[in-house]
């Protein structure tokens, strides 16, 4: 059965320019001539901790393992170019079908991109579905957004619109592949990574790997129709769901699975950049002294925000 | 506690000249100037199918899912570089040792064959250990070792010997990456595979490919002495084995994980690899009609091995 689910994925596959050689053999071959450096990123998800097979579509969760995967491409201000998935399926008898969807899902969300899905590996088991892709993709001759760069004084910035992805955001989101490689081409960034986590967390990991801090004005966080949603619940809604209550600020500054990209720029890079475009938003600055601060009050700002238990 | 443990992998890993960014951010880079083409390959390997963690080492594991990346390289004749692994760990007190332990069995042979581990991503459920690990490798200037490239009257050669991996080579084995490439460098071969589901289930994917049959000659089939010791076996072992009872010749035909490179080359060629090398057997030569046939009676030989049941 391994063989023929692996012959229905192959029909689902196009060629492209850049992998002479896809699926079928022992690898694939990714032409990487006039690239001087390939951004690799790789993430596995699981079932009930990413998705819920229970609920969620196999389409999703396919979109899903490849966007978060090119939001990472995308906080490196890299362009996409192939990628591999590698699944473990249950054995179980809607296992082929699953699969199938799964693949559809990521090679909906491939095209738009113009990313090839170059190989992968198909595997059963006893247990629940998971699913690691790797992704590549080619550097800006800039070179690339590294976390580590942000420098004192620097605004912050971030894509979009946070919290409250719960609602269908964390399956839906779009990667912000495109808006990233036009800031890094036209603007002087300094660091940048994507939310995964929550604002706070992430942000607070930025902070780290630059060794700075952060003041943050609460009153310019960009809060989502979303999480304003999530505010109001009811609480049988609350009680039935495995998001606690929090303000609509609390869901902005702490809820996982937004993937904007928070990123840096100095001062007048910052300004240059919100003149342009209305979908970017400043947050704050970056300070010396370590932590995240209000630039209300002073006050420390708790780093909260999805942490992945083990 | 994950940050404390991918804290701890980061202090496992060192730094490679081809990896000027490796573990800490979104995504790795690959340094890639001088390389026209890059191979690679994905595999994921998972808890009670390709190993089971009640008697098998962390260690022989994370060894294990790069040395069958490694064996997709050495089969398509590259040069492996880097590699990435996200594993999903089981939610129990021992899960940081388990992944610390796979982590150091991987890092040992990448330093065998100089492979960077560029990045990773951990994740924990409540299921059971898998590992996804992907290789890139660079292509040699000649390219490719294809597995659809056989000819006509081409001789079949295959490296070390077969059968047995059970009792221990399916851990152990060493991943033919630096014979194929002196072979691929010094010799014209036109096509190639590693067996790892079995000696004629994948002779029978190489012929589907290049659009061929085979003629195997049964008794120049370099049997192991463990395919010997797995024939010897008491009523009793048998029983308690996932393995059947075979001859000593069957194990080496259709036993699963050999890992050694199964590949074809024009009879001058081969001539002259097997003057020159002891670990190269032939086993029989290509043929047109499709199908594996045996060189002594013509008969069909019936093409088994590990299929990977869904």
């Amino acid at each position: 059965m391994e063989q023929s689910l692996i012959s229905s994925i192959q029909l689902l596959l196009t060629p492209h320019p850049r992998v002479p050689l896809g699926s079928g053999d022992d690898a694939a071959v990714l032409d990487v001539r006039g690239t001087n450096q390939l951004v690799i990123s790789t993430d596995m998800l699981t079932d009930k901790v990413d998705f819920d097979l229970h609920h969620d579509a196999a389409q999703d969760v396919g979109r899903k393992a490849l966007a978060v995967n090119l939001s990472d491409i995308a906080a490196m201000a890299a362009k996409p170019v192939a990628a591999v998935a590698s699944v473990v399926l249950p054995k179980r008898q809607e296992a082929e079908q699953l699969a199938l969807g799964v693949v559809e899902g990521l090679l909906a969300l491939a095209r738009e991109y113009d990313v090839a899905l170059a190989g992968g590996d198909v595997n059963s088991w006893d247990g629940d579905f998971a699913i690691s892709v790797t992704i590549f993709g080619d550097a800006s001759e800039k070179g690339v957004l590294r976390r580590d760069g942000a420098k004192l004084g620097d605004a912050i910035l971030v894509t979009g619109e946070l919290g409250g992805s719960f609602l269908g955001k964390q399956f839906h989101f779009q990667p912000r592949v495109t808006e990233m490689l036009e800031l890094f081409e036209n603007h002087e960034l300094t660091a940048g990574l994507d939310i995964s986590d929550g604002l706070t967390l992430d942000l607070a990991r930025l902070c780290q790997a630059s060794g700075c801090g952060a003041s943050l004005d609460l009153t310019k966080i960009p809060i989502s129709q979303a999480a304003e949603q999530m505010a109001e619940r009811t609480d049988a809604e609350v009680a039935a769901s495995p998001i606690p209550r929090k303000t609509a600020l609390e869901h902005a500054l702490t809820d996982g699975e937004d993937f904007e990209i928070l990123f840096t720029a100095p001062h007048p890079v910052a300004a240059a950049i919100l003149r342009e475009r209305q979908d970017i938003s400043q947050l704050g600055v970056i300070v010396e002294q370590q932590g995240l601060w209000s630039a209300q009050d002073g006050a420390p700002i708790p780093e909260r925000g999805w942490e992945h238990g083990l």
